[in-house]
């Protein structure tokens, strides 16, 4: 079982994942907010790599079922009826819906590695549960950290670092390359405390800027989901049993 | 005094260069055989894209005066005269000589940074001049790993946590981001035994497979050198007083 991580989506083309097992991370905050949005019961969420799309696909489907989230530097879009808060996507407001989700980083991501073979989301809330779903697969794993602009983000490393530790505990055979050395010893250094790491990182940063540091808090927060998101046919689902 | 760290060239385009300063890392073995090359007296060395280009820009300049140095996936190229292991590059053999330069990444680097208003070539023989003249100019730094194949690389990135670090040692004002504090965090940990680093990455390995243990020795080696590699006019010369 071998384990590569992509410090930005935009170090491979699409068809680099064909046939792959790949993971998208985006702790700050697409990865949190939909394991929190299914998790709370919304019925799937399709992420789209374009606000226009977004409201195109939205358009088609029946109202009340389906409701537009997501955001644009950190700010809910006009006209969305959500942001990329995972603290809004309560049961009362998604259960049973359809979220059309745009994010900056994130879902650009997800669109990049469409065509790999099995597809999940994970962040620190599910971070056990998505290694052990890893690890009974037991295929070679490319993890994606969303990044920010194309650029690298700490808090995606190290949680994709703290993912590699996990299946690294109980797989003693796993190879291990640059990236994966890196995020490992990346996880060591900041894994410890992981909402003083948000603090630390120029995401999290941004985030206080704009008012949002509870949502760092609640990122923050190891395991405390079960829920795997699994890309299937365009659009996120609970994985099965999960 | 800002830092950034850009783990792949890909990861910008070109014109986001304009007028920066910037530093190009490839430790393995571009930036050490540059250095070594001007060091040992090479009028300059001509970095480019492609190995078709290295062949018709050195057919236009006259025989005895130009070297084709340079490697694709480690090897000699056919019909070079050198390749990019730095031992090549003595004295005897390069001293006057313009060098026509082409490798897998490292000269793709330089490429993409080509419109920065300074650019420079590092690697640990020169780190501490380069972290000095850095310093002497205090413009905001733009650090790029070559990496490989637009994947991360350990050395380059230990490399230029070593430099960043070297930097906040003489200017406390510095101001630190996420790759940043992830590079000096991977020099804190790997960067103590060069060697041993150097064995332990994805290149380094693959170097030595391929019978070039020694350039690793080689290129573990801490400032050693002084001279900088200076981009000016599509060539590389060296720093003056450098």
């Amino acid at each position: 079982m071998k384990l590569n991580i992509l410090f930005s989506p935009i170090v491979a083309d699409e068809l680099y994942f064909t046939g792959k097992t790949s993971v998208v991370i985006d702790v700050l905050r697409a990865s949190s907010t939909i394991i929190t949005a299914l998790s709370n019961g919304a019925k799937e969420v399709v992420p789209v790599a374009t606000v226009e799309f977004a409201v195109k696909v939205s358009g088609g489907m029946f109202g009340g079922q389906t409701l537009l989230g997501g955001e644009r530097n950190t700010k809910k879009i006009e006209g969305f009826a959500l942001g990329n808060s995972p603290l809004e996507y309560e049961e009362k407001i998604v259960n049973g819906k359809s979220i059309i989700f745009y994010t900056t980083n994130g879902t650009k991501a997800l669109a990049k590695a469409k065509f790999s073979e099995n597809l999940f989301v994970a962040s620190f809330l599910n971070l056990k549960s998505v290694a052990n779903h890893l690890l009974s697969l037991g295929n070679n794993v490319e993890i994606i950290c969303a990044g920010r602009n194309n650029f690298f983000s700490l808090e995606d490393t190290v949680c994709a670092g703290m993912l590699a530790s996990e299946i690294k505990k109980k797989n003693k055979n796993i190879e291990l390359n640059d990236s994966v050395n890196s995020a490992l010893a990346l996880n060591a250094k900041f894994g410890k405390d992981i909402l003083s790491m948000l603090k630390l990182s120029d995401h999290g940063k941004l985030l206080i800027e704009n008012g949002f540091e509870e949502d760092l808090k609640y990122c923050s927060q190891l395991n405390t989901h079960k829920l795997i998101p699994y890309y299937t046919n365009g659009v996120l689902k609970a994985l099965k049993n999960s």
